[in-house]
């Protein structure tokens, strides 16, 4: 997906020094690319999926737009706080201190087929507590998509036991 | 939109006291419903518009889903330093304090016609201040549309310029 890489900005020293972040904004503000993007992640879907679970909060940008082309129920996971009802939640680990993120215990079904979606794959840290989260309420994570894959960070490896697809290697 | 609005879920005391909470994830969650609430949002836009803005993080959900099934681009407005490029900010008043929201400043081109997008219309707070971000970029807002409106709030009055749709009234 050349064409596609081309699009993302690399920015330099944000959010802090040493870091290059991916500025995937080129692609969304681009009609026929963030189309192509979600075409690609619907092929990359298995059948017999039941729900689209994204992580917030642009993970919401792809997931949503999945769920709406193939017609099936979307799931936000959260950080902390921000869900209203019943809460099934996870702490994982940072490189300094702790996160937790949340997903509604109604969201998915017991036995119900998934996909976990999220912008991008760095670590690998947060689409695995993700991936807990799913598990916690019964639901099968068939496949996880991302736009983006830093390959140095070994997100690839926290995630081994799954099937994960990058459209994206930097 | 009887059936619509009879997935909300209302919350007592959500995110504080006295505070009634409308919780739109039972539509997200539902296949057909989400995708009717899309489709409406598609009849409602209007022709020839370039983009479709949507403010962060639930207002992705239904502008990212819009901007797929009308093949043209989306651009986020975010919270203060989520943004990494070149941005427009501007500040606005809350109940308590004020906030900040940020829009890539190459996001939307001098002249361009955009819908604005989010889950809920309150005060008006918020959209107001989108509204006045996206003209200072050079864009033209065309139409506003959000999935929830709460009338007693008033929200309307300060978007009276604007041409707004809500699509459940409580």
């Amino acid at each position: 997906m050349k064409e596609l890489k081309n699009l993302i900005r690399t920015i330099p020293d944000f959010p802090k020094k040493g870091i290059l972040f991916r500025d995937i904004t080129p692609i969304l503000q681009d009609g026929n690319a963030f189309k192509k993007v979600i075409t690609i992640f619907k092929k990359e879907t298995p059948k017999d999926i039941k729900k689209v679970v994204a992580i917030e909060s642009r993970g919401f940008i792809f997931g949503a737009s999945l769920a709406y082309l193939l017609g099936i129920g979307f799931v936000p996971i959260r950080k902390s706080g921000k869900l209203p009802w019943k809460k099934v939640r996870i702490d994982y680990d940072l490189e300094y201190g702790t996160d937790t993120i949340e997903i509604h215990e109604d969201a998915i079904e017991k036995g119900e087929k998934v996909v976990l979606i999220d912008d991008l794959l760095a670590t690998g840290g947060t689409a695995l507590a993700s991936v807990k989260l799913i598990e916690k309420c019964g639901g099968i994570v068939e496949k996880i998509l991302f736009l983006v894959e830093l390959t140095d960070l070994n997100g690839r490896e926290k995630l081994k036991n799954y099937d994960v697809f990058s459209l994206i290697k930097f």
